[in-house]
């Protein structure tokens, strides 16, 4: 009865895909969570989507094939910046080459003959941390980003909170210091990501570097408009106060945040997640007590501030294709 | 069969009891959200809580009787400030008189011999809302009531959101203005509800006076600590400057508040609340006009700003009412 097999759910597989605004990463997944032939191409090559998705299947034919053929995948799942999990479309996504609404769930799903679902990148992640990661067993969390830019995905009462349009949980463009920095890309001021994102840190870093201007840093030896938030980690670490002094103030600002949020949901856990978390304890020691400081005692240490257990090229792969799952 | 009309579902009822600092409002509801034989008694006059209990019970045997006895009665939903869902414990509330943790859940059904189950007041509300009034056919809105305090509940996915201890929505204690105005109960310092709230509209009229001192207004002929929030808008009815700029001030800032809530959640609609919305527009183009501004494009004009479509003594007990039917 090996002909059978196609039809064990044990065997069922899912394409995981997320696009990021650099690189696109895939995989496919089976209902343990394990990725086999993972992948990564360059979104930015492409002008055309079509292009895109023609490549992608290319990509994944083989891997497809040598995991037993096109009839063990259930579907594929899509996390991508803008993504909208109603319509299926990504919409306005600043970071993309391709502008307007982009059709991508069914030019997917035209393309492998398979049934395409897409959500946000940031609320992809947050299912996949849910399901594998550091929020297993948890209803209520909430995961934030911390890389370029500041994403998010919120759990309550065991679901992804998509809002009426599909585009709930933009934390990183809540505004927590009115009439504040300037956002470089939604020309808002004062928004989170502005200040707690990898780019927000090192502007953190040359506003110091210029106010303090007397005070010696190792800082001062790269070329302002070169720093990154790698070279304040590294700094930090070295001791350097002004770069230490930027951790703190983030940590600040992010903590703050981070309170408003858990009085919004009330989550058992955040978990943070993200190229800015390698920062580690110069970042979570002031973000944990200003959290703290900016709750109502009913929420004061309750909240679990914690980092993601999933590799951060998986998580949002994983959590696109625990979407296919839920297929009927 | 006469006898039958007890097991019949549309003649099942549900005891709603609305506890607030000062008053207590109670009733019994049917499945249509009719509420019969509403009564109130005064919250504060009673120091002992079993006390309370025994009045409230005394109150409502009359009625229970002629709605045709206890065998009617399914059970009783409560919502009170700090009202924790799972615990059926009011915990630490800052505006009634009994301190500590109180298992008022457990002290009603004691009573009257029924399970009862308990919310926080502004959930009750929001889920009255969902059922009876303005949010019916929504699966995603955020209730804000605006009175003494701003309290708030939050649908999503059809919903409401209790977070994983039973507090969430506590929205009128986010900072919206860090380092800003001292809440006279927390301590905190920009809290939402220092500036939205009726003591936080008095508090800006009279920090205005203050300022503008020069400046004549209907409101200087009463005494400063007397002032009231309806004071402020009577004045500003009759075309009072000082007066106007307050709801331009305070919408101001809820209208940056509620942007804030709109990235998280991604409501169809806002539903405000309570005694400070008779302000009607005074408040509500500000509220509006600051909420678009900081609204990134993908949320701007599709939020729905609206007013509660119930009595406000009426959408707690409705919502308390309806957790009841949800007894197994």
């Amino acid at each position: 009865m090996k002909t059978n097999d196609a039809f064990d759910v044990s065997s069922e597989l899912a394409i995981g895909i997320d696009i990021g605004g650099t690189n696109t990463k895939f995989g496919i997944v089976n209902h343990r969570g394990e990725i086999s032939n993972p992948g990564s191409i360059s979104t930015d090559q492409f002008e055309n989507v079509e292009d895109f998705v023609n490549e992608l299947y290319n990509d994944l034919m083989p891997a497809i094939e040598k995991a037993g053929g096109m009839e063990f995948i259930k579907g594929i799942g899509v996390g991508a910046p803008n993504g909208n999990y109603y319509t299926g479309t990504i919409e306005y996504a600043p970071n993309l080459l391709w502008k307007g609404i982009i059709p991508i769930a069914k030019l997917f799903s035209d393309r492998f003959k398979k049934p395409c679902t897409l959500t946000n990148d940031a609320n992809a992640a947050a299912v996949g941390e849910m399901m594998y990661g550091a929020g297993r067993g948890m209803h209520d969390f909430i995961m934030i980003t911390l890389g370029t830019g500041v994403g998010s995905g919120i759990i309550a009462n065991g679901q992804l909170i998509y809002g009426h349009d599909g585009f709930a949980g933009e934390l990183g463009h809540t505004i927590i210091r009115p009439g504040g920095r300037l956002h470089w890309g939604t020309g808002m001021k004062g928004s989170l990501e502005t200040y707690a994102s990898a780019t927000g840190i090192a502007i953190t870093a040359k506003e110091l570097l210029d106010e303090r201007i007397n005070e010696p840093s190792l800082l001062r030896s790269i070329k302002h408009e070169d720093i990154t938030s790698k070279n304040v980690y590294e700094a930090a670490i070295e001791g350097d106060q002004i770069a230490q002094e930027v951790f703190k103030f983030t940590g600040h600002i992010l903590g703050e945040a981070l309170a408003n949020f858990v009085m919004f949901s009330s989550p058992e856990a955040i978990i943070l997640f993200g190229g800015v978390i390698k920062a580690g304890n110069l970042l979570m020691d002031p973000v944990k007590e200003s959290m703290e400081q900016n709750l109502l005692p009913i929420f004061q240490n309750k909240v679990k501030l914690i980092f993601s257990e999933l590799k951060e090229s998986d998580a949002a792969i994983l959590g696109a294709s625990a979407l296919v799952w839920e297929f009927k």
